[in-house]
């Protein structure tokens, strides 16, 4: 397993700055599709005058973190909030002295990242099976949807724990894949010893400006993340906003199916694309195309902009159009492409 | 200097969660005078939704960093957006081996615990004099108010930087001091090599639910640090509200005077009522009385929940009420006070 070691920018989606300056043409307003953040936000209430000017308090850090446990089928005490998976993904490095990561990928590159930038080893492995001190894996993957057994992760993890190792488990996507005839299983109801789950709350309720996300671990982890974020660590409008969807189960359950019906619709599309289905959540899919980096500069050059891949230049990446207007100009772009 | 090591939770102001549990017959609502946060909060515009649910772009995030520049007279490129002053204490201690290091105290509880969490031998000390690798330092202080001259701090930040130490010099509450006959100074303008400056923007806006704080330092310290928080650490709402309130230079100094009355006027209260005043900022007043704990009971009782302190029980700090019901009530309760 090649070590590497990543200091250069990491290119993400989401920033139509980025998109601007790459197709200073392409016709306004952007329809971003760049990302896996669920465009049909969680309709968020209007927030009290309090939300902003005091100090969370604990016991509405309290109260969140039980909505939280209640949809992740967690345990209380089990679940620390953060501001945004993303803040988790920078801390958890440093909470252990470096050593060799191994992170199961291709997958979500901030994770091997973050592990570099603390200090450690990092080398990207096939499967869980790698001789490392920590390993961290995506499930569902980021961008393939590969979902990996929850018997397999606790093999792992067991593995790893025996030697004072940690399993990483980024959920980020597996809200809504809790729903329907496959449901995807979450280690969050028992987080093995040595095990934390990573839970997005942005991507699930289309509110990742909120900046909102979860770890959940058996307890002396949770205590060490919890300890280690220190108080206030969560912005008092997540805390609201956070609580009452995280409550709000019918909603949860309508949009999984409504976005699963989109990621269907969106996997027939970019067939009819000539592109090969790679996988993917109900919030993105992937697929592979004869000229990729063609078709991403042509939907790009048509205001669409898509996620693609330095390593795989074949793959792009598509999140779910906001509208029907963003599902007729995402139609129209496809059939223009050659390959269709 | 004797090394502390702190594992028990911090009393902190701000919850009255725990002021109801401490005086569960007091009248409600609470006058809430136990932080140093100004009670009149920026008129924080309303937020655009793309705030909610957009992930930051960085164009945003520069956009903050470049107006809080502006505000506290630094480079843009110095400047670094953090969600709240506390995420970086709970950052920094991170960012370089374990080893010695000295907090300049009695000071702000979650430094010296912060560097304790992340394995570093700390020590409270009197003055920047320390033998140390790393020198904390509050100014002005909290809660007595004590400015350390800013000759005095380049020259501990020469002094360490020359071995690879770091200053870390907490303005939390420099912003409304820099106003008036006799302004304090900041680092911000020239962070000396080694030094690492944190500013507040939750207490001097009156928004500490919205969780933003920044780091000013030179650039290598300002790019590890960035690097170390990640992307979108700040939030939405964040970013939106810091825009606007830190270009206000106007409510900026008319806050600054308002609160300087306020502040002479709770002084005179608190005179009044036996207190021997130790000092504060425009934004709170600690003072000591004869019998602190016996008031601090007697305020509690009456629904004032103010600040004291483990190791200085005659030590009582105040922040400034909201509003004349409430400097009427807090008059009312130092009066009926025996030490009046």
């Amino acid at each position: 397993m090649a070590s590497e070691r990543r200091e250069g920018p990491i290119r993400h989606g989401g920033d139509l700055g980025e998109a601007g300056g790459l197709f200073p043409q392409a016709p306004e307003p952007w329809i971003d599709l760049s990302t896996g953040i669920n465009p049909i936000p969680y309709p968020w209430p209007a927030l009290e005058a309090s939300a902003f000017t005091r100090l969370p308090a604990k016991a509405d850090l309290a109260a969140l973190e039980a909505a939280a446990a209640r949809a992740y089928g967690a345990r209380p005490e089990h679940v620390v909030a953060a501001p945004g998976t993303q803040a988790l993904i920078d801390l958890i490095p440093r909470l252990r002295a470096p050593g060799r990561v191994a992170v199961v990928g291709p997958t979500y590159a901030e994770h091997a990242a973050a592990w570099v930038r603390a200090g450690h080893a990092v080398a990207t492995v096939p499967d869980l099976a790698a001789e490392a001190d920590v390993v961290v894996v995506v499930t569902p993957n980021n961008p393939d949807g590969r979902v990996v057994p929850p018997g397999d992760l606790a093999a792992a993890a067991a593995r790893l724990a025996g030697r004072g190792g940690w399993l990483v488990v980024d959920e980020a996507f597996a809200d809504l894949e809790a729903f329907g005839p496959e449901p995807v299983e979450s280690l969050c109801a028992a987080p093995p010893p040595g095990c934390l789950v990573l839970r997005s709350f942005g991507k699930t309720y289309g509110l990742a400006g909120l900046r909102l996300g979860f770890a959940v671990a058996g307890t002396p982890m949770a205590d060490l993340v919890r300890r280690a974020l220190g108080p206030w660590a969560v912005s008092g409008p997540a805390i609201a906003v956070g609580c009452r969807a995280l409550a709000d189960s019918v909603w949860r359950r309508e949009a999984a199916a409504a976005r699963g019906r989109d990621a269907d619709r969106l996997d027939a599309l970019l067939a009819a694309a000539g592109g090969r289905i790679v996988g993917g959540t109900r919030l993105f899919r992937t697929a592979d195309f004869p000229d990729g980096p063609g078709l991403f500069g042509r939907l790009g050059r048509a205001g669409l902009f898509v996620r693609r891949f330095e390593a795989a230049p074949a793959r792009l990446r598509f999140g779910l159009p906001p509208d029907a207007a963003a599902w007729t100009r995402l139609a129209e772009a496809l059939a223009a492409a050659p390959g269709a």
